[in-house]
């Protein structure tokens, strides 16, 4: 329970790092099931070429339909993360916005901190701090509840730098590449660090992912009657972290097949993309590097959130497909 | 932890109670999607009804495709549990067969007894004592050690009455309803309170439900280095037990969506009805009835295994279907 929000980790430190993306370069009326938005080159390449060498079924690479599993992390890989993780702008929005039907909060200096506007106060208490903003704005509640505040919040909410609805700041290429995988028969599958409940209120309308087809990390629930009606209670009690060893593992509970294609874009997902590629057999792991300063962020090795070293280090080593966001992308969010 | 093997009940009780079941009475020689092995009747029509006005467009009970969820519970609902849980018959086979491996186990009374054919005094430690079983039979392996100890265990075992492989006792007329939800959109899934990486080695082949669409009762797991290879471990330790006011959590957690349809056969299963077909909007419960104790087993309210009273009582109440074997079904197993 204590190691909480490795998963939203401690990113306050480098809030407002970030440079201010630019508007997207080309537009996409309608995503086909190609990768429309994808330059020309290697990593296009690579994808499309494992992906025909895994569906002809004269290729030594084929692989049956039933076992074509492609999983991949949520922020930083299929939308954006800076300056810090979209669901912490839900949890200190909902805190604000809460704040005064819960005078038994006002006890806890984290969320009296974000009640006055100051992030680097309220974060100053590590973890337990930030673990303290999520119970608060992601338990307590039924399920249903917890979706709509979700689902209210992603239309009234703008991402403070670009502007835009934080679920438009999804990458078009990387949806396209969800469309071209399913078009060829695999199952896409989330598995993020970020809340699973959080992401299955809006992963089916951003990328066709169906709720049942999330992995991530997890409070606890109960069955329990709340006024005469049976409902699904979730409870401030962490049930599983879904990140970095844990990612492998999460796979094998929720998913229980080793997958075929592994796509992250930190060391958070390094074990997910090794334990997809380890020992024989074709499979693809992906890097997305996020070298984009202009029409996204540029960081890595030192950043606090998303922060990509090992896997940078090791990715040609154990033939990992890096991407480069500024060289392979044609536009990074849908128009 | 300790509660455990609610799961697989304290059935030995009733062990040999049972009467042996008689060869099918027709045959199938292709699944095919719609209802054959149904007698027609109440049940066979209130499920097509059903199906048809929520797939059809124009009637006011139509589902939208990515809302039609139906979950079944596996033991005694899609397959036999008499006289008991196959999964235990799994253990114990286990067991016998490892414990030369393994002389530590000699201090374990429970094993003791196993080795020893006895069963009773085996289960005399009640829960606990079963809890011994499963756990050394259901971890301190990996997971593909643990997938391939369950596929030859099916291949070289039989059932003790009727002689038939394991996976030969699943229901003719639950397969051909899971085919039929699936030629309708219905994505199927497993809600057991068996063991799920047990159910997901053989729910494929005989169900047509791909591991991932299975939620039952697991142990925890971690994700390290063996023999030189990444590997997924299984460990000691319950993680979730899926079963009573567990089966709506665990579709909650799992799935992510409110079912349409649920199917079950116990008290065990109450909560996954309930929680389907509570509230507005179309959904159907199904309590699969155990009467025939000439080609299956009779049983209900007094059974330790599958015990069906609550259910039975409120079936009527609450508007869920009762399906009896004996009257609804042509035939029980597969040819």
């Amino acid at each position: 329970m204590k190691k909480y929000l490795l998963v939203f980790l401690i990113s306050f430190l480098t809030f407002a790092c970030s440079q201010t993306p630019q508007n997207n370069q080309s537009s996409l009326t309608k995503a086909e099931p190609f990768l429309e938005s994808w330059n020309e080159g290697v990593s296009k390449k690579a994808i499309e070429d494992f992906i025909k060498n895994t569906t002809d079924p004269n290729s030594p690479d084929f692989i049956p339909e039933k076992d074509r599993i492609a999983v991949f992390d949520n922020d930083g890989t299929l939308w954006a993360e800076q300056p810090m993780y979209f669901q912490l702008y839900y949890a200190i929005d909902f805190i604000k916005k809460n704040a005064s039907d819960h005078p038994e909060w006002s006890k806890i200096e984290s969320i009296q901190a974000i009640l006055q506007d100051d992030l680097k106060a309220a974060l100053d208490g590590g973890t337990q701090a930030i673990l303290e903003l999520v119970m608060v704005s992601h338990s307590d509640m039924t399920a249903e509840e917890f979706a709509q505040s979700v689902r209210s919040w992603l239309q009234e909410s703008r991402h403070p730098q670009t502007g835009k609805p934080y679920n438009q700041m999804i990458y078009q290429p990387m949806v396209e590449l969800l469309e071209l995988l399913r078009a060829n028969d695999y199952k896409t599958f989330i598995v993020s660090g970020g809340g699973i409940d959080f992401l299955r209120v809006w992963a089916e309308e951003a990328y066709g992912i169906p709720p049942y087809q999330v992995v991530g990390t997890s409070l606890k629930a109960k069955y329990e009657e709340q006024n005469g009606k049976m409902e699904i209670i979730k409870i401030p009690e962490l049930n599983f972290i879904d990140d970095k060893e844990g990612k492998p593992v999460g796979i094998h509970q929720h998913i229980g097949m080793k997958p075929i294609i592994a796509g992250g874009n930190s060391d958070g997902d390094y074990q997910m993309i090794e334990y997809t590629t380890q020992g024989s057999g074709p499979s693809l792991g992906i890097y997305i590097h996020h070298t984009d300063s202009i029409r996204e962020y540029a960081y890595d090795r030192e950043s606090h959130v998303g922060r990509l070293d090992k896997g940078l280090d090791d990715a040609a080593r154990l033939g990992w497909l890096v991407v480069d966001m500024a060289k392979d992308w044609k536009t990074i969010y849908p128009e």
